[in-house]
């Protein structure tokens, strides 16, 4: 399983917003819409053996983590306001610890970037890092920020988290997913170059 | 310059559509917008020496292409609505047979694949192709299709053109250009992995 966890730091945890103004009266919730369509979406299908974090830190209610499961989701079509309205219906329903389903394949709870550390290790993506091309080995967890930087809370939290980068540009974090889908696919094929 | 031009085969030629439905009512405008959107966008910059072009080949009065300019291009967000809500502005004003701007850095004529084929030499994108990674010297100039293949009548005019692949998976169009994008780059930095 490939699991990718973007930290949307302004991302409302409420339905409260439009699906008409994203960027601003969700909090930049459009970068994490991305984020979802290209870590899910193949051409013609999905790429079921994907996970999406998403760890909502805005208004009212922070933290709130929706989790996209390739494998079950449903209703999600590539364009922003579909994965923005499944994440406006998991806001809807009461969130507990655990994760609970909103529509199928999506899931929400309370909790944040320290619950998501505790269950699963997690490799770093940002432009300091190790290139990703001269690792022999690609984990199977990538944490992002999307258009902020880390605060100094979220530094410590990672401190001892692998770095790797993409490429030597900083880049939105849809497209830094969408370039490691491609150096995954690439190994799993076995294209050598 | 680096050029994307990408065939919208279904979207729409004139401004008679909804940036709430643009998947549907537009022709799966929101393909050429996130690609807009990934050619044009670094994490905190434009990328100014990249041009998109975009080829709407759906109803009302097809073909007309819109040229989205990094250098010049005003008013764009990294959001779909953003590029769509440019898109409509062009397609609201008279267009003829030389690019006339709509907004500032977005242009629009008559006329499609032709017009562009004759104006610059495309190599065409598709997962059948030649390994990008093995290609000694990347050209310019990059031409891909929207969610649909290439028509008979396209796959004639475009047959002499160079094919080149970013990967063994067939990707959205957007997500092709992303990592193309990461290939340029790397070589421009002499990432040499």
């Amino acid at each position: 399983m490939i699991r990718f966890a973007v930290l949307g730091h302004l991302a409302h945890t409420a339905d409260d917003f439009s699906l008409n103004d994203m960027p601003g009266g969700a909090g930049r919730l459009d970068v994490l819409c991305r984020c979802v369509t290209t870590s899910l979406f193949l051409s013609h299908g999905m790429r079921r053996d994907v996970e999406v974090y998403l760890v909502l830190l805005g208004p009212p209610d922070p933290p709130r983590t929706i989790l996209f499961s390739g494998e079950n989701v449903r209703y999600l079509s590539p364009d922003e306001r579909s994965a923005g309205s499944l994440i406006k219906k998991a806001l809807d329903i009461h969130a507990g610890d655990e994760f609970r389903q909103s529509t199928p394949g999506v899931y929400v709870r309370k909790g944040g970037l320290e619950d998501l550390l505790s269950g699963h290790r997690f490799v770093l993506l940002d432009e300091s890092g190790t290139d990703v091309r001269t690792v022999s080995s690609l984990p199977e967890n990538y944490l992002l920020s999307d258009h902020m930087n880390l605060t100094e809370g979220e530094i410590m939290q990672t401190g001892d988290l692998p770095v790797f980068s993409v490429g030597p540009r900083a880049l939105h974090a849809d497209h830094t997913i969408t370039v490691l889908q491609n150096e995954l696919d690439r190994r799993a094929a076995g294209w050598t170059s």
